[in-house]
């Protein structure tokens, strides 16, 4: 008899969750997405500046990412992805933002409201929010001021293209309430997975809500952290996959982690990154998982088929 | 073995759709609306104006009308008819609005477009424009010039509200095309239902498109005109029950009536109704067809029983 697929959670927000999920929905239907709720760009912020509610853009995509793959789930989430484009006042919306604000605003609740739209999708999993109210997230930078004295870049859409080296990463308010269904989600997981995704802006923000993060150092789940396909411009400019290690290691010094899955292409010295991975107790996994054609993109089923490895253990020669 | 149910066309817009729609749903499942897209007020008029779209309002309040009294239904029927509320540009949005002219831009085609919000409402029906391009609604009114002379009144939001005894209607353009599924419904049905609802702009306005009007004097459908509880502030003000068809004849002199559907309440002079309804070969059903709380609004399920009275020809006495 088989046994049963392993509980994910998977942590992130963008583009990197939207990949992570693409192919963990391929490994399981235990699936929960736990996503930032910082965002303060592009509609995301508009929404959250005009109705006062959560960012629902990250929300949003995860959301897409888990959708049933059929003429009915291809046709909702292709609604819920679909941008206006406008000399007025709608331009850039996403119609998926307007409609989970829209079913929170009926609802009065935000959990109850994500989960309306999953069924709509036949999302395959949950997706639920890092935490309970809007978050600002600030990081002090090196060597922006004039003086090379560190100063603060406020808002995750700044961090998220900054030029300077970050040194510490906050959030505003420093202890906002977790989501509970997030958090019970850690604690009954098999599997951690966090990243890939924008490093200090989408992955280690989720470190830094206090509940959240005892869970994940509580947890009896394994954790897998996903490297990242390569360095991005802005926030990890010029960061080693080593570096990204470093950061998660420097932002949660107690966080046990059993796997690190990195891709060969994006790792310049694999015998230094294995050797970082062994000192927070993990095991590197070399695998093949971007696209074919050249883009710095996750292919679903590569990254799927890494995950299954790493999930049954199968890590082969590092 | 009981008769399959009729099929039913009911052309109008706005409350006064949604009222005969919520009759109709429990009389037939093989129901077509045919919408105004005159509209060039509000969450409407704004949409029409930003994105160059048909006024999605009045299809959004048929669809809602249509939909299956489950939970689901009821929350997504909800979601559609929720308005945004803001110091913002999105104040006064209905969120359904929104969604289906995302889908119509999303599939690049209108029928498809509201077919797919009608199967997520398990809408028992079909809702329909009646014109494949957006429409200005003109009338020529009597009393509004300083010397009396005849004025013109342009677009529908304030056609709705003229105080002025209107003489004649207009279409611009004056020969817009038809829906083509409109066109074949109505030329398929077997009972064509006209009103209840603002008069001129959302129900007359119908017998303005050439196409449209054509189906409906060739069709084989009997056809019942069901007339308002009351005569509503604006274009009808002052009108009688009686001038409510002289109305009907006089913009479609051609059109043979079967039924007339009245409520008591709302008819002065009972003998002169029945002698216009008769004048137009139709019969004329007294019905309460309101509700018991006072207000002029309809009970669906008294209209109901009113339809399939008129359905199955038991006309009683009047």
């Amino acid at each position: 008899m088989p046994s049963a697929a392993p509980a994910v959670v998977a942590l992130g927000g963008g583009h990197g969750l939207y990949a992570s999920l693409s192919a963990l929905r391929l490994m399981s239907d235990r699936l929960t997405a736990v996503v930032t709720v910082a965002d303060d760009g592009g509609s995301s912020g508009r929404l959250r500046d005009e109705l006062e509610v959560l960012p629902p853009g990250d929300l949003r995509m995860a959301l897409a990412a888990l959708c049933d793959d059929s003429d009915w789930g291809r046709t909702w989430s292709g609604l819920l992805q679909h941008r206006f484009v406008s000399a007025g006042s709608l331009d850039n919306h996403a119609m998926g933002n307007l409609m989970i604000v829209a079913l929170w605003e009926l609802l009065g609740d935000t959990v109850e409201g994500l989960d309306w739209v999953g069924r709509l999708l036949g999302a395959r999993g949950r997706v639920l929010p890092m935490a309970s109210v809007p978050l600002v997230v600030e990081a002090d930078v090196q060597g922006d001021g004039s003086d090379g004295s560190p100063t603060t870049v406020v808002g995750q859409s700044r961090v998220a293209v900054t030029d300077a080296r970050i040194e510490q990463l906050r959030l505003v308010p420093a202890d906002p309430p977790a989501c509970p269904e997030a958090v019970a989600a850690v604690r009954d997981a098999d599997w951690i997975v966090l990243g890939p995704g924008s490093w200090y802006s989408s992955v280690l923000v989720h470190l830094l809500v206090p509940e959240l993060a005892r869970a994940l150092h509580e947890t009896d789940a394994k954790v897998c952290v996903t490297l990242n396909l390569s360095a991005e411009r802005g926030e990890t400019q010029g960061l080693t996959a080593t570096d990204h290690l470093a950061a998660l290691h420097k932002h949660a010094p107690g966080l046990r982690v059993d796997a690190v899955l990195a891709d060969p292409s994006a790792v310049e010295d694999v015998s230094e990154l294995a050797a970082a991975a062994n000192g927070m107790g993990a095991r590197l996994l070399m695998r093949q998982v971007r696209r074919g054609d050249g883009t710095a993109q996750h292919d679903a089923l590569r990254l799927a088929a890494a995950y299954r490895d790493v999930f049954e253990g199968v890590y082969g020669d590092v």
